[in-house]
């Protein structure tokens, strides 16, 4: 790709590089500058922001175009913006996207979820950053909703940038655009997923066992959360921080563990 | 194991059951409780907050005594404890500790690292939850200073709790315990890693790409953080967000995003 003014926008996802979800996102933002996709080569969620150390990483050029060039990586979500940072790119991205996840993202999701480590990566580079999900696992989810508000979205962080610090997690009704009553900035809701994993025995008589669950919601009728949002048909944005330390324990915390342990 | 009236502690790591770290970390809350650890059956590190959907989990029992079982799992840490939570305990653990880690968890090391998932899964199902590391990544580090003050801080813990969503990142010079300063409650370090990946050609004439990289410190200078409290012999403590939200930037995000996007 030629060297130009115009913004650059790495585009990334944790499904996969064929799926319907990163083909819509990069079909937003070619109009708006320079693209450099680059996907893991097959599904990779739950894979939060693992990075690949002890094996090797292969890339595929998929498709080159003017202002666009496309790749897989065998890696994890957060492999592929590490390594197009390092190898893929002419010069630091404007904006980083990460999905269209096929499935929700709230919540405590975040947490597992490669497609918001993606984005995490990119705050952690300086880079504003978004992550977007619809909140339909299918293979084919209703994206209208999603396309619609996306571009806005990304529009306003390519030209207004974000905080430092802080990159975004946006969750999309899989329903029409008309069918949205518009924008929540909120906060991620209080839950967790409750695990049961299923006991099973393999052919060779031994046990094995496979994740499964449903998540548990703390405060369902929270109206400043992620989860009420979607529930209600707002597409819902939560600003993440990038940086974890809990600033506004620091004091009860030092309390405790300053003065207990001196030698 | 059977129910009775101590507490219940909960042991994992990310470097594999067969490693001096956790070997310690059993050794300073045995007399503590009754104890429960599941490692991953080899090193998993830098697999982050990542969970196994694609594939069964298999666990080993390796050990087995009064008042102490020792598993391995095919899975992560966080598999590691979400499989304990589900399978292996009678009741709720009142404490989990993860580590002690082979390597530096300080700064944004806390964002790839799988001992600190473990513990903000713990602080996600509501357990007192501690991540320990010693600055030493070699397969046999000075432990003497991690086991000396991660005793007393892991006694703090088990006493007192911790704040709700607040779990602890614990990093430990690889020092004797008698050249520690002290303990100093921190924040993160604000850095990144700067990837370098290496280009290598394999015997089939097909390039690969090995992530190797350095740590960058914005701020080398700034007591209040992790990195420099390592540097200068003491013990670092940070609390640990469970939830990511940025609510110091809700009302800024919310007046572009909200604003901007009706319909």
């Amino acid at each position: 790709m030629k060297e130009n003014n115009r913004p650059l926008i790495l585009v990334t996802n944790d499904d996969g590089s064929n799926v319907p979800g990163i083909r819509n996102l990069i079909e937003i933002v070619k109009p708006l500058g320079d693209v450099v996709a680059i996907a893991p080569d097959e599904g990779r969620s739950g894979m939060s922001h693992a990075i690949t150390i002890k094996y090797p990483l292969r890339i595929a050029l998929l498709r080159e175009e003017e202002n666009f060039v496309f790749y897989n990586c065998s890696g994890t979500p957060a492999d592929c913006v590490k390594l197009a940072l390092d190898r893929l790119v002419d010069r630091k991205p404007d904006l980083l996207v990460s999905g269209i996840n096929h499935g929700s993202n709230t919540s405590i999701s975040v947490v597992y979820s490669g497609t918001m480590a993606a984005a995490i990566e990119g705050g952690i580079h300086g880079i504003p950053s978004v992550g977007l999900s619809v909140v339909d696992h299918s293979s084919h989810p209703q994206f209208s909703a999603a396309v619609t508000f996306g571009e806005k979205i990304i529009r306003n962080t390519l030209s207004q940038g974000l905080p430092e610090g802080v990159c975004l997690n946006v969750n999309f009704p899989a329903k029409k655009a008309e069918e949205i009553k518009g924008v929540k900035v909120c906060r991620q809701t209080r839950g967790f997923w409750k695990e049961e994993f299923e006991h099973r025995v393999d052919p060779l008589k031994r046990d094995y066992f496979w994740l499964k669950g449903y998540f548990e919601n703390y405060e369902p009728d929270a109206e400043d959360t992620d989860q009420w949002a979607i529930k209600n048909n707002y597409v819902s944005v939560v600003p993440v921080n990038v940086d974890f330390s809990a600033m506004h324990a620091m004091e009860k915390i030092a309390a405790v563990y300053e003065k207990c342990i001196k030698v």
